[in-house]
């Protein structure tokens, strides 16, 4: 009864907030802070746009290499979403672009044709919009902590190490493992190229420098003091861009000179990307895949693409969403329309960025709007600057990619998973196992596979609260039925209750906080029950709710005399005596 | 600390039992029981022996037709095992050969070749041995009664419809599932042969009648009576034997006339079964397998036999075995052994049988010496009377399949399932429909993995008990920690938190109960409990254990003040007031 009125509740809810302007509004979160906006806003909002656009540009270039794409498609990337999010973004800081992590697990479909990188777009974009519509973020519940943190460090560790090649400047693959990354490392580790070494080398050194340096102290009057402090804020903020322009001018002066010491970025096709649908087709090897082809390429690991980006964006939105709760939903609406209908605008898969969304946080946005800057600035970059970026020396790229990894790879979860629960450490080890040997979709797999199994063992072994107590001069023990009972614990509660009715001869099974037992539970109770009274135990069967004292009735109608309800059992046990109870 | 003294006392038992005598002769329960043994036990276990012998003859050869084999190799299935559980048996009653529904798993391996039957009959009885020394039995936890009940019924179904063909002797296949069986018999009906139908319809109709008729009641004086009721009941208990004989005999006076109205079981090889090592290569048209082809034959599904030959020895042992709790590890050690060893002579997969081991408790055996003579019965049998087998007509087999099949279907467990649990019941029809449309294997791996992602789900969702209070004129919230929280209610118990403690001050979380948690859980909790003291909640944390404190102050060390223990909470938030909170 209750159940269909609740239902029916849940329902007119539904049907309410459809209904509800409100709830619209809250769907297109720029109804809500666009009518408030004012100059104060758009001029911060333009400083943190651009600041994070000087990022997004070499960032952009360089997660598109990752994947094997083009470079301009990371800069395409950065546009559409960026516009998309404006409009649908609920968090003000969060900013959507490429990242490290979704390139890396596209690679292997670009390796085939750059086709699967669009098409994945679109189809992540579908999902991901799908879920968000339909309410089922709560799916991300089952992937724990542990899995999210050592697939994070597995991607981080393969990044980096499949820019050991570009770093270097060595022969042979990038590797589609870390282990295969680092293989390949050591293998070529004698083509090794001196000046892209000392460039990439250095960039990573200025960039380490540039974030952990503290503002000059000078000897200057405090005015002049602000002012340098402010311009040093600048630089260090727009520091990814500033390597990027110090190899770029290095590399063009060189040039000039007749001398090209670094591998360079090449080619960039500048101007607007060709619009139209996504690619349902495409040829591999002069062979010609359809849609049904191009699925089975991607296979059961494609779904890794949809589930990661969700995971980072909704990590990222919490992490910087401060005391307000996270609009999961309204993210996931955000997240896969910009991925859907940036599919049309050749882009690659996009999700929140951490480094990019903590640089905006930084320069202090205050709506989505600074995403349109940084939308504007790559768009001007791609149209105008494309010749430019020729010059852009792939080390510098591959340095800028290495410290982005730096800052997400994390270890200290292993000491407190270690303090607090061992299967958790045991999980989080194998997912960055998995991930770094057979790859990354398959370390989250095993993780959320381990994970279930953990859970599943935990249902399996439920702890039943038991106590002795004297009524008169009769020994007592009551046992405490928790919680939900699931079929996996069917043969475990027996055996307990068995245990623990060892050298008394009253039981007393209590079922006041007994929420829900599955069948297999109840008739193996009824089984013991049954099995103990033989030998002349007494068993009563405390505070049972109406529907589960049927069932078991219903499975022994003889065993109904012993349902006894009530604050307290002293009277029934009192009563047992008697009626004649040999002691 | 106390884990680690744990596990060493559980080494020691371990290694204690297994240099104990008497562990090792639990191992070889015929040490037990053979010492005692008298003429009284070996004259009662004889008359159980060949009363059962006489079902396993026609049963036999029935279910090695069923499973597509020669004829013998079902009655060589019931000698060899039946010596092994002699010796290695700890249940009297279990009587241990082929089953129908091992039969109907079997039979799709074995139309590619009956070597096929050989291996999987060894394979099955090393998993079987192997998940018995290691005392892995508790994997069966995970295979509830709804997905044991709705794989039994499929199973009926399957192999009733698949004996539709030799029933009413129509042309065409009998189907790999219940829906092609169906699908064959509706498309071949205008091939039924009158005589076949006749005679199945009146076997099965006999063997109702004998099931259910009750002793005659006579006009003759008491000793008559008595002596009349006890060939009545052997009549009874041999109906099977009764009714082939009855229909053998009648094929056979006709064939002297010239007729053959029946489809007749044909020519059965007599002798003893050709001994040596199970095929580990066969050939199948005309290509030769290895090893290792005949596994990827077999392929995931093939791990349906061995634990569907758990299942049912096991749930046999438990109905049998009264008050008495059954040794599952002995069981699995005879059972694997029973196979492994029979592998050698031609067995197809065996297990204890439902239908024969009722049939030897209510003939009175008293050990499992019983085993002995049912399978010197069949040895004899196989050897003296195979010519004779010839003339048993395939109607009446699969009249005796379709009647034991009957006994087994259970439907009244979806009243009980409606009643208590309807995911359950959802569960069940799920493991019914998959096992009859898509196969009986893929109906097991359904229905035990939907109830995985029930005990998943419920893991998410705790219920959380929650307690308003007050002291003095505060107002507080207490909430109950209970149990284990796995990673899957890492979002939920937060945001409960959150809905709980609205209208009041004091939020007091108590963790007396509670008795591990994972580390996603405990890093939202301190979020939200961060959260809401900057929205001058006062939060208490009572009664939580020093491991798990320690790791709450690991993550936030602002939150160490928060810890109080102790019986009572409300002193402690008199102290909060008296602080100088505002309220």
């Amino acid at each position: 009864m209750s159940g269909s009125i609740g239902r029916r509740k849940r329902w007119r809810n539904t049907a309410g907030k459809f209904c509800n302007m409100e709830s619209w509004r809250r769907r297109f979160p720029i109804s809500i802070w666009l009518p408030n906006y004012c100059l104060e806003y758009l001029l911060r909002d333009a400083i943190a746009g651009i600041t994070v656009g000087l990022t997004s540009i070499p960032q952009g270039i360089a997660y598109a290499m990752l994947a094997g794409l083009p470079p301009q498609v990371g800069l395409y990337s950065s546009i559409f979403p960026g516009i998309v999010y404006a409009i649908l973004g609920s968090c003000k800081d969060v900013t959507v672009g490429p990242t490290a992590i979704l390139a890396a697990l596209l690679a292997k479909y670009v390796a085939k044709s750059p086709d699967f990188a669009y098409l994945a777009t679109f189809l992540s974009g579908c999902l991901i919009l799908l879920l968000g519509v339909l309410q089922l973020g709560f799916l991300l519940d089952f992937i724990s902590k542990p899995v999210i943190s050592g697939f994070t460090t597995a991607a981080a560790l393969q990044i980096s190490a499949s820019q050991l090649k570009s770093l270097f400047h060595i022969t042979g693959a990038s590797g589609g493992t870390f282990i295969k990354a680092l293989i390949n490392f050591f293998n070529n580790i004698k083509t090794v190229k001196l000046w892209d070494t000392v460039l990439g080398i250095s960039t990573i050194i200025a960039l380490l420098l540039l974030k952990r340096a503290t503002i000059p102290t000078s000897s200057t009057d405090g005015r002049v003091r602000v002012v340098l402090a402010n311009i040093w804020l600048y630089v260090v903020r727009a520091r990814n861009a500033l390597v990027v322009f110090v190899g770029l001018i290095l590399a063009y002066v060189l040039s000039l000179e007749g001398i090209t010491p670094f591998a360079l970025t090449g080619t960039i096709h500048g101007g607007l990307p060709h619009f139209g649908p996504p690619p349902f087709s495409t040829t591999v090897d002069n062979k010609t895949l359809n849609f049904e082809h191009m699925l089975q390429v991607f296979g059961p690991e494609g779904f890794a693409m949809p589930l990661v980006a969700i995971l980072e964006s909704i990590a990222i939105a919490k992490a910087f969403a401060g005391s307000t709760p996270v609009d999961a939903t309204q993210e996931m609406i955000a997240i896969g329309a910009c991925n859907m209908l940036s599919s049309f605008a050749q882009s690659m898969p996009v999700t929140g960025s951490f480094t990019r969304t903590a640089l905006n946080h930084a320069s202090g946005v205050i709506t989505p709007a600074g995403s349109l800057f940084k939308a504007s600035l790559v768009l001007l970059s791609v149209t105008l600057l494309a010749e430019a970026f020729y010059f852009i020396p792939r080390a510098t790229l591959a340095g800028i990619i290495m410290v982005a990894m730096m800052s997400i790879i994390d270890f200290t979860i292993v000491k407190k998973l270690w303090m607090n629960n061992k299967p958790e450490l045991a999980v989080w080890l194998l997912t960055l196992c998995v991930g770094v040997s057979a790859g990354l979709e398959y370390g989250i797999a095993a993780g959320a596979g381990a994970d279930a199994l953990r859970a599943l063992a935990t249902a399996a072994r439920p702890r039943l609260y038991s106590q002795h107590f004297k009524v008169g001069n009769q020994d007592c023990v009551s046992l405490s039925l928790q919680g939900t009972l699931s079929y996996a614990c069917a043969e475990h509660v027996p055996r307990e209750v068995r245990a623990r009715a060892a050298h008394v001869r009253v039981l007393v099974l209590d079922a006041k906080h007994l929420r829900a037992a599955d069948f297999g539970v109840f008739e193996n109770l009824v089984t013991v029950i049954l099995d103990l009274e033989k030998q002349k135990y007494r068993i009563l069967l405390w505070n049972f709710d109406l529907k589960h004292q049927k069932l078991l009735e219903d499975m022994h109608s003889g065993i109904s005399t012993r349902f006894v309800s009530g604050p307290s059992i002293d009277q029934f046990i009192l009563d047992l005596n008697t009626e004649g109870m040999s002691v």
